[in-house]
């Protein structure tokens, strides 16, 4: 950290009074002869900082009376600005940054606000070993041999049988089993799509899923959103007009990474209806749509899938285990295709993993690990939340999820994530900059994605060193 | 099957007396008016069936003495026949049969000669289970987060160090552990190839890397290969002449699938000396590398590596288990960019299976697993052989392999094997007709691949039955 000059090392004690609650919103700070004389500075140097702090939306100056700390219960939300897609597809790069974030989040010495994985501690991770171990025994020779695809029949059904829930009927045989979600995606891009082609997607996107089009050879659409419903319909529309040669549609329908963002039942209808006036095959990843924070977990697009245009992908990594590499791609359109890919890929998914996670499915508790689940990651975001509009600066704004465990952050303007990135990583904290989360330079430049998967004193004190490191960039 | 013509059913039975030792080679077999007499059929339906069996090769006639049953203790050895490659790349087509073969290895109700599955009984299914429970007690949390590549340590130091047993020096940073053998290939070839470039293949090669090399959308060159030593270098060298932007190199050095072909040592230096001249890349595919049926298994053409040049995958799934999925490809130039294409497929390998694998390797005793399993595997294939010298017509040839468990069999030039695998599955018996090894239309039409890792009388009868299908189509 560089060494700040004089009157910035005031505004710093200041905001951290603030910060700290010293000084709550509404109430009225020292003025400044009593500042200067308590602190042996100039008068000019207490102006010089507490119009800093006026700038940074701290405080605020209130004419014959003196500063007041602004008032905020909380940061304000994000807002949705753009409407319009660009119409120009663009190719994806991928950035080694985004390596460094994996990576990254092996590193014990870092507090891990980067990547979105969810905490041990709420994953059934001793029961679901116990139920590989009683498959294995249960199996017998069977329990060693390629699980060819489909894959795991009893986990197809339990995949089908959650898929009601969400309003949705399926059968078994629609299914495919597959290592993981991201497996699922470049699957379901290469079994319906050109290296070339162009595909529709939310901005911003999960890095991953960007990973993923690149490694597919496909370009990209931009589409708008709304941080609380996701994919704008109507841009879409906008952007088929423009492009008529779409080869398809990416979502995140429920709880969208970055986002939070939760579509509304009717905007997925009009989703759905849009795409199949046009023939064009809709991906939905719904790998957050267990993680509602309400009782009932939201529906899925394909709910409304009448022309079988719909291929749902998901996994277990964010609610039961991450490194089981259970994930699903449901189609009967295109299941023969995708059984062929996966077999020419990589044969099979590990057997054994996936009867544990079906038992799990059956009887091993799910909904209640669920409940729990639900209401631990609630209250971490809002943990996070509150700590945001505690410690960065008045400016910041971030979104308000309704499920899920990420939180999006826009900062100040002039701040730059990627270098807030450095600062951070410098500090022992990692974050997700916001630049990685588009395919176009520069994008999301002052946002950030925070992992709220966790909460702790350690990570309290993470996001208020983060403040500080934004305030300074500010 | 047909209704056989009485001639035909006089041949059948004197065929299964010599087939069953009744009659050995060399003994006369009954004069045409005795067996007239036994059966009650005409001298000319007894002369007809022994002009038959003549043909087939079962027996011959010996002037003024009668009809002699031929003597052949086994079947001769498949020969070396084209020295010279195509000189014109092909596209590669995988057919449906391949799925129909790889779904038939779960189908309990057949005979499987099909599939090259290692058997239950001799895989340590009991004892890996048991060390990924003991895994995931150690390891707490990191049980269940995401391995991120290049993937589990302790496995990439055991891999390292079994490869000085292959003359081979690595670092455990050069290695990336993969969801299985064919994975590690996918990423292999996707690291140093791009759509359309052309591969140098041996021919037959195994169906599941040509099913790769067409997911990829490389073009192949196949280059003729000799039974007992594999790839012919001078015929590669011919190749690389004629086509000066081949791309990349692939063989199966030790136990080449379908051929159990073993590269001599200097044909390994040959061979990796010829690509380093020409800076092409070699992917060398080691996966039955342990399966030696001597005591000491052989070098790998990595051993010869002075550019850094030969891309070594493998995996567990032929001497360990198929199901665990647990891969892996060695590489210090490519290691970069081939863990930039795991993450972006699936992210990372299932965690457990690894730890457990590397403990096995580790401590778990797989010398000695290793030692019981060449030994089963040596006698497997000699009861296959012997078999099929018993039981199929004697023009059929059919290789010697010294490691693997798979036996190439070539049958009489008429012998449609397209048409077997249907006769045999109708019979309740898989095998892997021989067209599915090369990406050329209609080549190796009259060869199969029988799976030996397995042995029993019901195998046993089995073979019997396919040798009697394939008389009768000969």
């Amino acid at each position: 950290m560089e060494s700040l000059t004089l009157y910035e090392s005031v505004a710093e004690r200041v905001r951290r009074t603030i910060q700290h609650g010293t000084f709550a919103p509404g109430r009225r700070i020292p003025s400044v002869r009593r500042l200067s004389s308590e602190l042996g500075v100039s008068i000019t140097t207490v102006l010089e900082a507490y119009g800093l702090l006026e700038r940074e939306g701290w405080i605020e100056a209130r004419p014959q009376s003196g500063y007041y700390v602004r008032s905020r219960s909380e940061c304000p939300e994000v807002e949705a600005r753009e409407r319009r897609p660009s119409c120009k597809p663009a190719d994806v790069g991928v950035e080694d940054r985004v390596l460094r974030l994996i990576t990254d989040s092996r590193n014990p010495s870092l507090v891990q606000l980067g990547s979105a994985h969810p905490p041990a501690d709420l994953l059934p991770t001793a029961r679901l070993t116990r139920l590989m171990s009683a498959a294995a025994r249960r199996l017998g020779p069977a329990a060693a041999a390629y699980d060819v695809p489909p894959g795991c029949v009893p986990l197809r059904v339990q995949i089908a049988r959650r898929l009601i829930g969400a309003g949705c009927t399926v059968t078994p045989d629609e299914v495919v089993t597959t290592n993981g979600c991201l497996e699922a995606l470049n699957l379901a891009f290469r079994a319906i799509t050109r290296p070339g082609d162009t595909v529709a997607i939310e901005s911003p996107t999960y890095f991953g899923l960007l990973h993923a089009l690149q490694l597919q050879g496909l370009r990209v659409l931009e589409i708008p959103t709304h941080p609380r419903s996701g994919i704008s319909v109507d841009a879409l529309r906008f952007a088929i007009e423009q492009n008529p040669d779409l080869k398809a549609c990416l979502v995140m329908s429920n709880y969208n990474n970055p986002l939070g963002s939760l579509m509304p039942d009717e905007s997925k209808r009009a989703l759905v209806e849009l795409l199949t006036e046009h023939d064009i095959p809709l991906i939905e990843d719904d790998i957050y749509g267990d993680l509602c924070f309400s009782a009932e977990r939201p529906r899925v697009a394909k709910a409304y899938d009448r022309k079988d245009l719909v291929i749902l992908t998901s996994s277990v990594s964010k609610d039961l285990s991450p490194g089981f590499r259970v994930g699903w791609v449901v189609s009967a359109r295109f299941q023969r295709e995708i059984v062929r890919l996966k077999t020419a890929f990589n044969i099979a998914t590990a057997t054994l993993p996936q009867y544990a996670v079906a038992d799990f499915l059956e009887n091993g508790g799910y909904d209640a690990h669920l409940r729990r689940a639900r209401r631990v990651y609630a209250a971490h975001v809002e943990a996070m939340s509150r700590a945001v509009g505690r410690y960065f600066p008045p400016q910041t704004r971030m979104t308000r999820p309704q499920g899920g465990f990420v939180l999006w952050v826009e900062l100040p303007g002039r701040v730059d994530s990627l270098q807030l990135y450095e600062h951070a990583r410098a500090a022992g904290i990692s974050l997700a900059p916001g630049p990685i989360f588009s395919a176009r330079q520069n994008r999301y430049r002052n946002f950030i994605r925070l992992n709220c998967a966790h909460w702790s004193d350690a990570i309290e004190r993470a996001v208020e060193t983060l403040g500080r490191l934004v305030s300074q960039s500010s």
